[in-house]
């Protein structure tokens, strides 16, 4: 067993929160700005600084070859270096320099593997600068046309093509990730879970399937002041009773069960104007399609009309749950026992490029603690020391899956 | 009786609908705007045909007066030219033009009265481009400082000083309505009950008191795919519960009171985050006193907090019942009775120039129905027999009272 250097770790960590850092001690590392064309000069310069050979794609995606005795399929690890607007600094990061921390490790010890492995940094995983989210792993794994892709605008109207032909790095389509042993991608947790459970490490089994719907309560505006109680078509009061509704029947259906009412729009949204439209989003999450379903019932069996009010919820979209591979988060569980650190096997609420990939490639995730939960902040916080333990069992399980490989185990899609 | 012209008065109503003319049979006619100017040079013209004096103060009202045989204080009638971004075509025009067919009735008579007569038209009643609602009969009522109105700014940042610098119709303070005999608003309802009593003249005895609170529900923001149900602070799911709740209980109190939830913010506002702030006003408003009371009590009752969440009612302003004179409202009522017309005493929910100039001059106001209620839209409707309706009364009502008058009888604040 090699434990990783935690001093040189969090040093990384702080060298590559200063591409973007906020005043709040945040990262604004939007894709393909400037910021991340900085972190992705300096990550490249540290892979070959360790003898690994950058190859890019033609979505940007960034892959760094540790060669191996064997021609054989490498282990990937890696996540994504870009940030929403004043993020956090390990979220994506972290799993792109526990993965550099580990080669760095084996270089320290002199360990030449039979298996090669890769680095992968994706692009524009938060979605934050260009829609959608996880566009780049979206569309090597087929999920995404690139030629929608590139019609992506950002805020000043500039589009993903233009983004990404600015950069440097728009590589050549032949080197997208096609074959490899498995994927596994270091995340922070995101959730409260493993604080709260006092565990070191998250075994991550898959990602939440999800549903979310926008329901639109249309009534009649009128003037506040004027319009008796019982000549009113309120939309806003629909509203309220439907939400106080959906969260009691779905309260019912599960505890794992999780929704959220996100986003809600009134109109004209004037104090003294009864509204004529107000609508709210409901997204919700669970590992069981079964579970799925009923939350769908529930909202497809909404009345079509109340008080004088249409209602009318929508689908937005959903996702499949994605199940990650059985194997590999057995290893992950097995480093944890041989390192001492506890550690618990959940389900991913938040998307990540591992759902894409775990299509192509047998994939899992491995999660480290949130402190109070919190992503996608300035205040984002993991502690170093639980940072240095999740690349201690990031690079556990590659060594241990590469030992493997060689005497003849193969990890398939399951 | 003396019968108004009908078909003269909706001349005139179009007339004036085409200073600011919308698209859609709307007006936009911001205060002292191009629109509104043209419309007050029209208006003044009309009255000097009239053989009407024009008069102007330093806040821009104008007021025509029509001499009458007596050095006495005069009668006024009026309301006001301004409108709302896009709104119709009655809203406050229509009490000025009544006022201007009543005086034109009176010509084609050869009357002349004792008592002069003065049509007004006040300035920034909507509030639409400088806030605060009824501005100028504000200021010359001692409810709002001139100086602090002088310094309201609009859209474009320009200030009402400025706006009333440019638009050639800063008058002098010595003109401010003091004294008059009474002063009586005509005004479409803005409000659906007249017609749903098939009613057609309203006898406003008052206009409603009310209050307006917003209250903020303070959470805590978390990734609606990782938090579990169990460790949310989730304020959108308090406020729903509080909204149906304040719903059920105001309901309670009298039939007559109105509530209105019709401003709602959200805070971040995306579907996929849980969020930390959601605000709400709730305008009420119900002509007795103590039922406001009752209103308050509930308002300040709500817990402060609630599953995590912290709930803040704040006061955001109130106004008292206005309570109209008694003896003008009568003469309202027999006016109808004379000429046939149905009426119905009721309060406006809505406010209008008349509250602020009822503490200074006996005031009441005179209602014509509102199709469908709807008012401050391009939708706004009022049937032009029922506006023609409306000037008969108040032509009627404004003769009867120079006739009391003349006689010896007066009209006193209560």
């Amino acid at each position: 067993m090699y434990k990783c250097n935690s001093r040189r770790l969090q040093d990384s960590i702080e060298q590559f929160s200063q591409f973007g850092a906020t005043l709040n001690g945040g990262v604004t590392r939007l894709s393909l700005s400037k910021e991340d064309i900085l972190a992705r000069n300096y990550f490249c310069k540290c892979c070959e600084e360790l003898g690994m050979e950058i190859k890019v794609d033609d979505m940007a995606n960034i892959y760094a070859i540790l060669p191996g005795k064997k021609e054989v399929p490498p282990i990937v690890m890696g996540s994504h270096l870009d940030s929403v607007e004043k993020g956090g600094k390990f979220d994506g990061v972290l799993g792109v320099l526990t993965a550099l921390e580990a080669i760095r490790t084996l270089k320290d010890n002199e360990i030449e593997l039979d298996v090669p492995l890769m680095i992968v940094n994706f692009t524009n995983e938060e979605g934050a600068r260009f829609d959608p989210a996880m566009m780049s792993s979206g569309v090597i794994a087929a999920k995404f046309e690139k030629a929608q892709m590139l019609q992506s605008v950002d805020n000043n109207g500039m589009t993903f093509q233009a983004a990404l032909q600015a950069s440097g790095y728009e590589g050549e389509q032949q080197h997208r990730l096609k074959e490899a042993l498995a994927y596994i991608e270091l995340h922070i947790e995101q959730g409260p879970v493993l604080e709260a459970k006092q565990m070191e490490i998250g075994v991550v089994e898959g990602v939440l399937g999800m549903v979310c719907y926008e329901i639109t309560f249309t009534g009649q505006s009128n003037h506040a002041g004027t319009t008796p109680m019982a000549m009113r078509q309120d939309p806003m009061i629909v509203a309220a009773k439907t939400m106080v509704f959906l969260h009691e029947q779905l309260g019912k259906i599960d505890e794992q069960l999780v929704f959220t009412f996100g986003r809600m729009h009134v109109l004209p949204n004037i104090h003294t104007v009864i509204p004529n439209k107000v609508t709210f989003t409901i997204d919700s999450r669970h590992q069981n399609p079964a579970i799925m379903q009923k939350v769908e019932e529930v909202l497809k069996n909404l009345p079509t009309e109340d008080k004088g009010c249409r209602i009318e919820p929508v689908k937005l979209w959903g996702r499949d749950t994605v199940l990650f591979d059985r194997q590999i988060c057995d290893e992950i569980e097995k480093s944890c026992q041989r390192f001492g650190y506890t550690s618990h096997r959940m389900f991913s609420g938040a998307g990540h490029d591992a759902q894409y990939i775990a299509t192509m490639i047998p994939s899992a995730m491995i999660f480290v603690p949130s402190i109070n939960g919190k992503s996608h902040c300035e205040e984002e916080e993991t502690s170093f020391e639980d940072c240095a333990k999740g690349a201690d069992i990031l690079l556990e399980t590659v060594l241990t899956m590469q030992t493997k490989y060689s005497m003849g185990q193969t990890y398939s899609l399951h």
